[in-house]
């Protein structure tokens, strides 16, 4: 175990923000994005919040986001549009994205907006969530940073582990909200399994043999298997690729052999494609019922009878909204290590520390 | 081996059209549905194609399908539309469902049409492929017709295993279209096992104890695992979960508790719920770059090196294409089994036999 020290969500977004200026965002965007990477800490995302900071930092350093991004639409439909992110961060990108998802499908009954020149933008469930204030599920499909996984039967690692989101509104119930991995396992389990010095289960990595891979220290000599494993895996580099084809190939963003890996190269452009989807729950029907239904169905998942030893049954989203519940009011720990990091980069930039 | 006899897809047609004609269907809508069916068994899908016939045909005589039905859209805006497929057979609603989308496509750049009071459709990639002929993108979701999945955790089955299927058009190569029920293993394979007198391999079933169920005869007692298998079915869950609420919810719809198992029950209104949605590529950028990179792409998969004992990369889709080659030239075969169900219809019907 970690020493732990917890900080509150307001102390956090303000030493982000205070980082992000300093590296030379504009004070909009600096409060956008720390705002962001806050909630992906608030509610449990941790390898998608404050953890990538140094790395973002030591990125505007070697000029590989632009801090000043020209972000803007470059094709326009009633329910479509691509915007071109102009290499800023991917957060204030995702962002806009979804805005303007959410009002064209006011109109259209759903919207589709693809990003390209884009860049990582966290918990892809962040944007996802951003149409369920609005009476609308969202859809979220992004290229991953970083090609782990080959096609299936291959050795290139042409494929990243592209996620997909979904939220979709409740009533009484909090939302259902799904993001997956389209790998069995994220690579950043691998690295926190290595960290911990514990091996992997079967199931998470192959070899260039085709064997099982469960010492994460040799994760470099092998290769994700992607989700259904060795029986089904198939079925999820099918979905892996056709989620890269969605978010990357459709909008002229990165995909395949143009993927940038963005844990080994500070200052390329990365060209991250990413898309977002609004569905209009109130052009199908009513939005009561809707919710009702969807109450409903969570009721009967939760009260189903149970495989013994089994003491509760989860529906997606569930725990990230407990997390977020409970950080709100206890505060958001980090880990001694992550704070080392970041007491190192306040110093570097002349800024207080966090805690 | 079953012996097995080969027909023309134009012959099958025939057969299935005339067939449904005389079960009382209108002799065009006779000419879809026949064309359908015989297109899936054209591409390999030989569980959703003639071999459903006589279940069809049982199910027309008891009044669980409206062989006249009024199909008509009840919710309309630019981009979407609601259909109600007045409990028609679902291969009508989905092909209008799918036009439908098409041409709110060509103005909006993307369109969603969900059903409601749909039926059984047969296999998911017919529908999603139909847009590709207008340089679209195409996405189709089902709430499948029986459950057989569980909530992750749980033992009540409240959930099928909804399929998903998307098809991307390419330029010289083949279309990808990637076509999959969110278990493991679909519930008709595991039938085909019982068949053969075969076991199955761990992870496609577990019992209520939660432990491996590997004799297919016991299929009864258990329950299909949700794609990702014992180490990450939490994913399959979330997918089949969150396609149910696309396909079924949105659409009032049937999904949970509300799916009637269509195997089992010839009478009863299914209210089953499909959607599709095309995304006009044309929105995003030019048709003939999008489909140059698909072609890159692909040549970069297949090109991948190989584990040692792979002798062929495959994209998805590619099977298919190959058999529908294949069957276009030689004939589809019929399993004899099938063909004597088929011989004992046509007897009923007085029509011709098939062969």
């Amino acid at each position: 175990m970690q020493a732990e020290l917890n900080v509150s969500f307001d102390r956090l977004v303000a030493f982000i923000r205070e980082a992000l200026t300093v590296l030379g965002l504009p004070a909009a965007d600096a409060k956008t994005v720390a705002t962001l990477m806050a909630q992906a800490d608030l509610q449990g995302s941790d390898g998608h919040g404050v953890t990538r900071l140094p790395q973002y930092a030591r990125r505007i350093k070697a000029g590989g986001f632009n801090v000043s991004p020209n972000i803007r639409v470059v094709r326009d439909h009633p329910g479509t549009a691509l915007i071109d992110g102009d290499n800023g961060m991917g957060h204030l990108v995702m962002k806009r994205a979804a805005e303007i998802a959410i009002e064209k499908a006011r109109i259209t009954g759903i919207a589709w907006v693809s990003s390209q020149f884009s860049n990582h933008a966290g918990p892809a469930s962040l944007y996802a969530s951003m149409p369920l204030a609005h009476d609308m599920i969202g859809l979220y499909f992004a290229v991953g940073n970083a090609n782990h996984l080959p096609p299936w039967g291959g050795l290139d690692m042409l494929l990243s582990t592209n996620p997909i989101a979904a939220a979709i509104p409740a009533g009484n119930e909090w939302a259902i909200v799904l993001d997956m991995a389209t790998t069995v396992a994220a690579y950043g389990k691998v690295k926190t399994k290595a960290l911990r010095g514990e091996t992997m289960p079967e199931g998470w990595m192959i070899d260039r043999e085709g064997k099982p891979l469960t010492d994460p220290k040799r994760a470099e000599e092998g290769m994700l298997l992607p989700l259904g494993g060795m029986e089904a895996g198939y079925k999820g580099y099918g979905l892996a690729l056709i989620i890269g084809l969605l978010a990357g190939t459709l909008g002229g963003a990165a995909m395949g052999k143009d993927v940038i890996d963005f844990n080994h190269d500070d200052g390329s452009v990365t060209n991250t494609g990413q898309a977002i989807a609004a569905i209009n729950i109130a052009a199908f029907g009513e939005v009561d019922v809707f919710k009702s239904s969807v109450d409903r169905l969570i009721g009967d998942l939760r009260g189903s009878a149970r495989i013994p030893g089994v003491d509760r049954i989860y529906v997606p989203g569930e725990r990230s909204h407990e997390i977020r519940e409970r950080r709100s009011s206890d505060g958001i720990p980090i880990a001694s290590a992550l704070l080392q990091g970041l007491d190192k980069l306040a110093g570097e930039l002349g800024i207080a520390k966090l805690i």
